[in-house]
């Protein structure tokens, strides 16, 4: 690892880019102009793209006809380091320990993408130029839902135009294996409120003579899953594709022990969920109700003998290929209303919602991906999804009509959005060898 | 009604009184020391005794050998006046409107109390002295839980020695129809926490492989009701004692509509409650168990896809003649152990219990009670029980071995603890009468 390169990583991470919180505006702004000067410091055209938030740094090479085009997309903003007393050292004074660097956004997402800017830099320095057309697009709030960015690549859906996009925000599912990511799960948001009398009422006076929301709330959500952790609701399956067989193969053949790392990740007292599947088909490729919130009546200490007037569940759906997202709201919605007990009512509303995204790690990108992570890692490459969502990536598939290789550098042990933030050099090495593997193949 | 009547009226409700709040601790001093002085000038010895809360008023008249020997108890302390833009005036400046004198206290329980001083103070000034042994027990701290009144009692166990306790501080079911209440429910709550992950989970990278333990909640809760509103817990009902035949058609007779009353006051959709049973059967003498909160995840303003840690309830049980609380906590808790849907654990804690009440009223000094109110409101005297729970009842059970009379003068509409609490100056006048009669009949 060139000493400069280390300078470059301490000098990102010293900027204390925290988009979730207003006052640190300006210190966005500074960390955008150190990315323009380092993008240009390199030999490309970089410019500070202003938008309503906070700024896009957009970055590219001398185009030439007939090249395949690329659009590498990464964020310098980062999670808020809150909180402070548990970290071991400041979040943004980046200390090296034992082969790790520890900052607030070393691996999310500081520490991947600039791989892919070392990784640009080390082929021109050797090559003079690159193998393909190249964009850099690096924005300034993925952490608080990418506001900007749509209306961004909308306005320069032309200039934008390419073959692939390359995203290092995903993990790896163990050190030294490299991964690649071709799915995610979809989401779609409905929030519950279950209301019976107008206010709070005193559970001895009235308790008895009218319906409990509550209670009326409880009896309604028990009624999401069966007892085997399927999901209830009429239809709700329908339009679930089976997961493929080379899937199912691959992954029980990963080189980890995903029952037992789920168990020491989470502490639950045990795992659940949905029957006949194992814990990474429930997590990658099958849809879930989940209740993110509820709430109702007292909570505070002791107690307090109101009947409440109403209690209220936030819920998410995590959707998977080929569920749609209207769909399925609208079937929880005829259930939850057929089920609903007696005496209260229910007010329904429907929140964000994202699609899934799938793509063929055996197409002539994927398997360009496949080579290069092979090369830089010298293993064999993990072919995986991943049970969350990552809405840009419908973005580039809806704006500019391309698909997405994530290719992930984050490990299990990183703590992104935690106290103690950490990528190992080990990776930044990998993902600059990475970069200059997957614009090679790619330009194939 | 005599001028000086309402004066002394006006003069009781213009202390604010309010034993919630420590900044009005003097003023409820003050008010005190006004109570000693208003019941030494009718004649009674009377003094005020501290405790480590507020003080407790204590008046008496001269006792003879050979009379019965009566506790009247009161309190002096009011509920906090919040929110105060509701109240039409101001809730410590008494105003008279259309027979109605409103100011926080009027009815909880100044009005009530204050009109068994002035049946008192009559009663001597027409005939120089009473017919019993009188005690007046005027405490600040009912509506924080009565936490010193035990200890004074036990304290002066012998000196208290009664043949019956005397209290209004419960309700009439309608305006003109004297009551007397001769049942209270009992209460037991339980907390519940039920727990899954270590800490709140990303849901989509976690979703579908551990339980959610809010959904764990919710499944768990309903299954503490059937579908047709009977607690499901086994056991639950085993010691409930059947009402009474006299009971079940007295109350069919009393003057009031139950049902249109109780959506009413509520603004529930619909009544609902355990089947089989009236309205007032399932408040009076059905025991429930209702969710008095619960709460769990994010609560917040929109979305946040969290699989929450943990989830909570807090529950409290009414309890009805011959229940007991430990045996339905102990029996609770057990259907909750059995009924724990996988992947979580449950914490189970016992909070506050008080028993229920049920004296005869039909015994020598319920009839007395029941002659009295028929004198003093010349109407049909309506026998009830009440859902609530007053555990003051229990002490003088409990402590002195006495049953208490209930012969409320709080009107439906009387907004006790809300904005624009009112008091009838006919009830004033209707208690003074009261008094009187129910002080000659138990003489006798």
């Amino acid at each position: 690892m060139r000493a400069s390169h280390l300078e470059d990583f301490y000098s990102f991470l010293r900027f204390p880019s925290v988009s979730t919180d207003e006052n640190y505006s300006g210190k966005l702004t500074e960390c955008a102009h150190w990315l323009v000067e380092k993008l240009s410091g390199i030999g490309l055209r970089a410019e500070l793209v202003p938008t309503p938030g906070h700024p896009v740094v957009w970055a590219r090479n001398q185009h030439r006809e007939g090249r395949r085009a690329v659009l590498i997309y990464g964020h310098y903003d980062v999670q808020p380091p809150d909180p402070l007393e548990l970290w071991d050292s400041p979040p943004f004074e980046p200390v090296l320990k034992d082969g790790y660097v520890f900052a607030r956004g070393a691996t999310d997402n500081k520490g991947q993408i600039l791989s892919h800017i070392l990784g640009v830099q080390e082929t021109i320095e050797q090559r003079r130029e690159l193998p393909v057309n190249l964009h850099f697009i690096i924005e300034g709030e993925e952490e608080i839902g990418s506001g900007s960015l749509g209306n961004f690549l909308h306005q320069n859906r032309d200039a934008l135009k390419c073959d692939t996009v390359v995203v290092s925000d995903t993990g790896m599912i163990a050190p030294r294996t490299p991964t690649l990511s071709y799915g995610l799960r979809g989401v779609a948001a409905l929030e519950l409120k279950v209301t019976g009398p107008k206010m709070d009422l005193h559970s001895g006076i009235y308790g008895g003579a009218v319906a409990n929301p509550a209670t009326a709330l409880a009896q309604l959500l028990a009624t999401l899953h069966d007892r085997e952790g399927r999901v209830a609701i009429a239809g709700f399956y329908d339009r679930v594709a089976p997961l493929e067989d080379w899937e199912r193969k691959a992954w029980q053949k990963l080189p980890i022990s995903p029952d037992k790392e789920m168990l020491r990740e989470t502490g639950a007292p045990a795992l659940f969920g949905e029957a006949g599947f194992s814990t990474l088909e429930r997590i990658w490729a099958r849809p879930t109700a989940e209740i993110n919130g509820i709430g109702g009546g007292y909570q505070g200490r002791g107690t307090k003998t109101v009947l409440p007037s109403y209690a209220m569940a936030k819920l998410t759906f995590r959707l998977v290929p080929d569920q749609k997202a209207d769909e399925i709201i609208a079937l929880a919605e005829k259930h939850l209303k057929k089920n609903l007990p007696p005496g209260v009512t229910l007010e329904k509303t429907a929140g964000h919602h994202g699609p899934w995204y799938l793509t063929d790690p055996h197409n002539r990108f994927g398997q360009a991906a496949q080579r290069a992570l092979q090369k830089a890692f010298n293993a064999e490459v993990a072919l995986i999804r991943e049970g969350g969502s990552i809405p840009i990536v419908s973005d580039f598939r809806n704006i500019l009509g391309v698909e997405t290789l994530l290719l992930g550098l984050a490990l299990p042990g990183c703590r992104a959005h935690s106290p103690n933030e950490n990528f190992p050099l080990e990776n930044l090495d990998a993902g600059i060898r990475m970069n200059k593997a997957v614009l090679e193949e790619l330009a194939v």
